[in-house]
Parts: structure tokens; sequence; C-alpha cells
């Protein structure tokens, strides 16, 4: 192993250096393994190919100011060889990057050394900007011993921690905000069931969005799908929650914050009944559909949260499982096959009932909540929109445009769609997906006609005030998706144990 | 490169994980390739040679519970391949491992597969609690523009941050501890000029110890001597300085717990001269010996923040760099080389002046401050020293047991020998190391003759209420060491403008 490099390695490590530093893509991609076998991996994940390796490096800018400060270099044959490299990053810590380097003969340039393998770390941060504002260990310890003693709480930066100011995702709303007096309802019974708050997570800006992708403090990872979005507006307790920095993450659920999030990541998910939970010290979107939900990595800790913050009891119903299939149809295909194939795997049986007008009711919702949403922050807002980023800046701006007129029409069609939809569920168990696409690439986004075909399947639960329960599944890929069950109000525990599997289907 | 894997490749990669979470020491010695040029790569850095490697994962217990989800294999010929290998560990998040895979003919067993080269990588925590109690981005803003507009500090957990209680590295103290009514003095300037607050540090119990492996919360690393002991008791302030975590590293220093950590780190750090900084809102040691002291990766950084809490002007005095033969030799050979060479370099010269008993002074520095220690805390631990680590508990046993007149002759002594140092220094810079040796490994940590022989070197400012800077410097071997600058009491400003290079010696 002490074989001296063979001819021209060290040079083309030295110029893969200077290109990464630089951010010189196009002698990177040229100094990258072409084929499909070629492979990156950090701590984000795994990255397969030389075109999925191009793209994302394409997309970053650059590696962080370093100098290579030992190299180890194992010599395996005259066109192989692997370098181990510790670098010592401008702004502290030590990094260390593995490159398998092979010499491929036709080419010229560089000797024809490429990287066919990379593997990287770079020095953690203190925290983790993306997902979190503050953490401790534990930011908040228990107030008492019970059923959620060890379980660690990822507080979306929406709801009251008592000592802290409310966030909202947004720093302008931050720099206006005091320290809260006392814990939100949720939090305080969290407390007092033995959990511990691990920190308080990043939201979408006041919770109006669905991609997680917060302008201001950047995308929660999702390691669930690497380089694809978090799902939104719970992304940080979400994220959380997938990493295992938290095994409980509290979150809301207005138009599917709670199930696309949980979706995205391969997550456990609930949307409470509306009005079933306290919402005392949270920060309020639309008071008609805002509810308390919470995400975890196991139906279990998601059902030991609710045997917490549920009243005790359900209204009763029957598990029956049903689908309809024209909603099962407005995901995507590959969505739509592994709902199917769950469904399939427990016996669902095909509603041919009639539902409504989707679009209608998708437009109604939209607009009854835009205009409730100025109506919570109009005020504060008004004057000067340009705090928020561009996305819930338009939704806010649409919302101040809404006349009273309109958005009584449109409540008029909200209530109507509930009634309708509870109707339809019955005392049955609906089966649908939680979100109509897997998560889309960080480089792409959530489109704008993505958002409008997710809160067209999404606002279901809103209009009609349900509990919701995403299960976690996959598609034949291997990406994360959401299997959605709705019951009647009131209904959450039923849910909950179902998906717990303790009333097997 | 979709060549299939050589015969008993899988099964020795198989093998290896089996040990790996088996914590099965020998066969994964049996499977690391033998000799010096085997590596292992991680966060914390790179161990380099088959024993390095086999001592630390000797002491550390396994790898957490992980199912390998994919696996990508390089083929390289029939003896060479690479694993990349994605892992799903049982507490959420994504890990990868990167091995270099060779086979050794003369051996039978796992088809004679070796591992020379490893690369891991794990999902990294919320919080990094061996050196975080809490953090934010920010903790705390700052209060006003300033000259340290855009730094960020580790606050260690003796000084009060408003708001938070005061940890002081001990569990039991924390559940006593109220949230504090206002910040401690320093760190109130330190927000007033534009620094923000990271977060709130780990600290050894109660500064008590400068090895920094706090029993309660676990050793913090060291970026600069991987898998050695941080240095303490500022150790957590410390090593988020060398992360680059935080720019600042606010700490104590009562018988070395800034100096320590820096030399074993390779930070700059200053000692304040004793009463010269307010101590407002600092949880006391030992009041005759306690000072204000701080960390940083720069000498500006540790200039611009001397600039901000230490009171204007200086008595004055010259530049002159002189050294004791006697104290530098108190050093082992690789640090008294690395010290003589910085010296050297800057024509430091050697005065022969007797000093006086050191090892009298040692023993009535520790007596004096084991006595105050008690009578700082005695009130608070009488009857349960059970709520400390075991070497604490020892120091502070051995404090109650100390009878006023023992303690009166020490003080005596303490005095006698900080007038002679101060004499000694006079207007000049004395040169000595800042501790005696490198940082131990962490399987070995500070014994207590080490303890011993650092403080009797360390005493020396304390006894004298000097002033004390440390710059790093390294040995021939490349671990980081301490060079430490002392002059006359309030001569602060000028030692760090001669570490900055303001004024060139």
């Amino acid at each position: 192993m002490s074989t001296p490099p063979p001819p021209g390695l060290l040079d083309a490590f030295g110029a893969y250096e200077s290109a990464l530093l630089a951010d010189d893509v196009s002698t990177l991609d040229l100094l990258s393994a072409p084929g499909d076998g070629t492979v990156r991996a950090d701590a984000e994940g795994v990255l397969v190919g030389h075109e999925a390796i191009a793209a994302v490096r394409a997309a970053r800018g650059g590696a962080p100011l370093r100098t290579v400060v030992r190299r180890h270099v194992q010599v395996i044959d005259a066109e192989h060889a692997l370098v181990v490299a510790e670098t010592e990053p401008a702004g502290g810590g030590r990094g260390v990057q593995t490159q398998l380097w092979q010499r491929f003969p036709g080419e010229s340039e560089h000797g024809g050394w490429k990287v066919t393998a990379e593997h990287v770390s770079e020095p953690p941060p203190a925290i983790d900007a993306r997902i979190w504002r503050i953490v401790g260990e534990p930011l908040v310890p228990p107030t008492a011993d019970g059923p959620l003693t060890g379980q660690t709480v990822a507080v979306k930066d929406l709801y009251a921690v008592a000592g802290h100011p409310i966030g909202a995702g947004n720093p302008a709303w931050l720099v206006g905000a005091r320290p809260e007096p006392a814990h939100a309802a949720v939090v305080a019974r969290l407390l007092a069931a033995g959990a511990s708050l691990r920190g308080i997570a990043r939201t979408d800006e006041l919770a109006y969005s669905l991609g997680g992708t917060n302008p201001h403090y950047g995308t929660p990872p999702n390691p669930g799908a690497p380089h694809r979005i978090p799902g939104g507006s719970s992304s940080g307790s979400a994220s959380a929650v997938a990493l295992g920095q938290a095994t409980i993450g509290l979150g809301t659920d207005t138009a599917g914050s709670i199930r696309v999030p949980a979706a995205y990541q391969g997550l456990y998910g609930i949307r409470t009944t509306h009005d079933l939970v306290d919402r005392t010290g949270l920060v309020p979107l639309a008071p008609d559909f805002d509810a308390v939900g919470w995400l975890a990595r196991s139906a279990e800790v998601l059902q030991a949260v609710g045997g917490v913050l549920l009243p005790p009891g359900s209204p009763g119903g029957s598990d029956e499982l049903v689908f309809v299939p024209e909603l099962v149809g407005l995901a995507d295909a590959d969505v739509e096959d592994a709902v199917l194939a769950w469904m399939s795997a427990r016996g669902a049986t095909s509603l041919h009932a009639p539902i409504g007008d989707l679009e209608e009711w998708r437009e109604a919702f939209q607009t009854w909540q835009a205009y409730q949403a100025w109506e919570s922050h109009g005020g504060w807002l008004r004057g000067d929109l340009d705090v928020l980023g561009v996305d819930v800046r338009s939704r806010f701006a649409h919302g101040a445009t809404i006349s009273p007129d309109d958005a009584e029409r449109a409540r008029q069609v909200v209530r109507r769609a509930g009634a309708r939809l509870r109707d339809l569920v019955g005392h049955r168990v609906l089966v649908l997906p939680s979100a109509p696409s897997v998560a889309a690439p960080v480089a792409t986004g959530l489109s704008l006609e993505g958002r409008t075909a997710t809160v067209r399947l999404t606002c279901l639960a809103a209009l009609a005030g349900l509990p919701a329960v995403g299960i976690p599944a996959s598609t034949a890929e291997g990406l994360p998706v959401g299997v959605c069950l709705l019951a009647a109000p009131g209904r959450d525990r039923d849910l909950l144990a179902l998906a717990a599997g303790t009333v097997r289907p």
C-alpha cells in the first residue's frame, strides 16, 4: 500500500479539488466517471449515476473553502487508486473525502483519471437551521412521568413554548415576537405526559404552503427521498422525525400540512377532527380548517400521542375500508399503484357513489382559506407583504382581494361539500392517497399545478372536518407515498388503532 | 462496473456488517486489513493503521442498530472491490459506509477478504449533546450592531443567559436551577457589541476539571486531535469553536480551563487578569483565582473580543519575550521542542533567575482552590456528593476536609508565590508551555499525575492573577500544543496585540 501513486493521479486529484472550490462544474463533470454506476455519498444520502450527480452539483454552488491537510493513497493497480483526503475547512472542523479513481485509457485530459465513487463528510453545524430554530438536550424537560416518557417532540414554530417567541417561519414575524408566557395547550399536555421538547422546528411561512421550501431558512432535508422536497408546512417537524432527531413531530394541518410531509418522507401522521383538540397557543391560518396534528416514525408512537391529546372515546363505526376510484385516480400512476396495492392487500371495496364537483370544492376551499388567512394576518401584513417569500406573498395578496360576498359564496360551497363528504364516509373508513405525487426534486420544487392537484385531494378532509391518518407506503421505484384514511368526525382514535394494527381490517 | 461481485466478497461484507452490530471486535479485527496503511474515516476524523483503528473500535461498543437498504458494488478486479452501502438506522435517518475490500490470497477465513479503507457517515443528531446543552439560530440575537457583528458565541454553562437556567455541567444542579432573570455582565456586553449567542456549551462539573471528560454528558470531540480529549473545563466552548460551530468560546480559567483546551485543540485563548473583567452572573469555583476568558480560531477575533470586554488602556511595559528553562522543562519533550522552536523564531531570551518551590506552590494553590470551592458549593453539596462524577467528587470531598488553619497557611504561600511571580515577569512577557502534554487519548483520559503536572504549570498565572494568552503551535507529529504568554496584571490588551501580530516581537 506504500506503492507510489500512478502517474497523473495526484494531478487529477488536485484539479478535482480546485474545481470543487471554484465550482467549476464542467471540470467536475469531466473528472466524474460516465455511466450509471458512478456514486456520490454524503450525509444527505447517495446519488447514483453521472447524470444525477451532475444535476445536483450544478445546482449547489461549490464546496466550502478548505485546505487538504493529509492524503492517504491506496494504489490498487496502474489504473485504480483510492484517495482519502483530510481537509481543514476555512470555517473550522475537519472534513474527509474518499474517492475511488479509475484511469480511462482512451481519454487524454487529466491523464484519463476519473472518480467512480466519492464519499464526502463535512463538519456538522451546531444546528441544522433548515430544520430547527432552536434545539436543546432537552429544550424543555417533561413536567411529569407518563405514557410519553422518553419521547422527544419537535414543535412546529407556530405553537407557544413558554419563554420563547413564536417565529411562524418568517423573520419579520420573529423580530416582532415576545417570549410566550405559557405553553400552548397541546405542548403542556405532551410535557405532562412525560415527553420532553427537543426543539422548535421550522415551518413554511405562517403554515401557508405544502412544499416545505421556506425561502428564508432553507429547505429541510428529506431522508426518505434524498434531494427531494420535504413537504410542508410542518416540514421541520417531519424532517426532524424522519432523521430520528425527535420521535414526535407536532404540527398543524389546514390543507394537508401533516399529510403531505408524511407522504413525502415515509412517516405516519394524523390530522385530527376539526375543533376536537385545543388550539390555544397556536398561531392560526384559516380557523375553519386549522387542525392540530402530529407525525411519528411508527404507528404505535402516533397512537400513543393520540392517547394523550385526544378526548377519550369514539362515536363508533366500522373498520370497513372503502375507496372511490375517482379519488384514487387523482394521483399519478406510481402513487395510484401503491395505494391500490395497499388497499387490495387489505380488502378495501370500491364505492361508486357520485362525489361532487371536486374542482368547485377545491376552488371554494382555497377562496375561503385565503379569506380567513387574510382575516388572521392582514392586520400585521397590511402595507408590507414584502416580508413574505414570493409564493406565500401571492396567496395573502390574493386573500386581500376577496370580497365578503365571494367569500360567503365560497363558504356555502364549503358547507355543502363538507356535509356531502361526511355523508359519503358515513360509518366507514375512506381510503385515498395522502398526496397525488411523490416529493418533487428540490431543484424543481412543488409547481403551482402540483399544488393545485394536491389541494384538490387534501382539501377533502378539511372541508368536512374529518380526521385523517397517513400511513407510509412506497412506489415501485422505492419513493415514499402516503395512504390516507378518513373517518367520521371524532373517530381519530379508531383510525390510530387501525393504523397501529390493533384492529386488523 | 456491472461486473458481478467476486466470490466471497458479499459474504465477507455481510459478516463485517453483522460483526459491527454485534460489536464482535475480533471478527472486525480479522476483517480489517493489517498494516499501517489501513484507514478509517468518519465525522470525527481519520484513523490510520490497523492498530489505531482496532484500539478505538475496542473502546466504543458497536455500531447503532441498522439495516442495509442499498448496496453499490464497484468491482475493480478479482481481488479488489469497493462497496458503498446505504443503511437505515433503527433510530431514523440514513447512513452510508464506503469500504474498499481486498482479497489476501494467503488467508482462508472470509475468503481472505479484508477492508483496507472505510468511510462511515451516520445521521447527525439534532444537537451534539457532548458540546451543547441548547443551541439556536441564534439562541439570542445581538442587542445592537458593533465590532462583533456576525460573530457567534458559545457560552460556557456557568454564565447566566436570561431566560435559561445555568446547568454548571451537572444534572442535579440543572434540576434545581431557575431561569436567570438577566444576562451575565460579559454576555450582555458581547450582545451589545453585535455578537449573537449560538448556544450554551458544556463545561466540566462546576469547572473543576482540566480534561473535559464530563461523566454525565460525554466528552466533546477534539477536531484538532481526533479521538483525544478536548481539555477542560471550557470544553464545550472550545470544541464548538474548533468545529466552527461558534466563532467565540466564552469560558473561565481558574486553574487552566481556557489555556488547556486551547492547547489541546489548537486554538487561541485568553485568561484575563484576575478581577479585571466583571464576573457578575458567573457561578464561582474559587473566587481568588476565577477569571473570565475566551477562545477563538484566530488571534484577530480573540483581540476583537478583548476590545469589547477589557477596560481601555494598559499599564504599559515591553514586548520583550523571556523564558525560564526550568518552566519550559516542565513539559514533555515534544511540547518543549515546539515551544522552544516558537521562542527561538521570535528571539525570546532565557532568564536564569531562581523561581521558587514549584511543588509547594502547586500544593498551596490546590489547597486554597479546594477550600474556596467547598466554600462556594459545600452548602449545596453537603450530604450528597454522589450527584458528582468520581473525579470532581474527590476534589470537593477533599475541600470539605481542609481546616481553616491549613487553608490560611496555603493562602499565605499563594500570596508569596504571586508576589514572586509578578516580580519575575516584571514589565516583560514570560513565555511558557500552556500545558505540559498534548491531549491524552480519550480511552486514557487525563491521569491524576497528568493533572498534577498540568496544574504545576498552569497555576502560575492564577497564583499571580496574571493575564495569559495561549497561541497554537504543533508538535513534530502534528498534534496541537499551546505557547503561553504571561505579563503583568492589566496587560491583557498588550498580550492580545502581541498574539495578533500587530506588535511584532
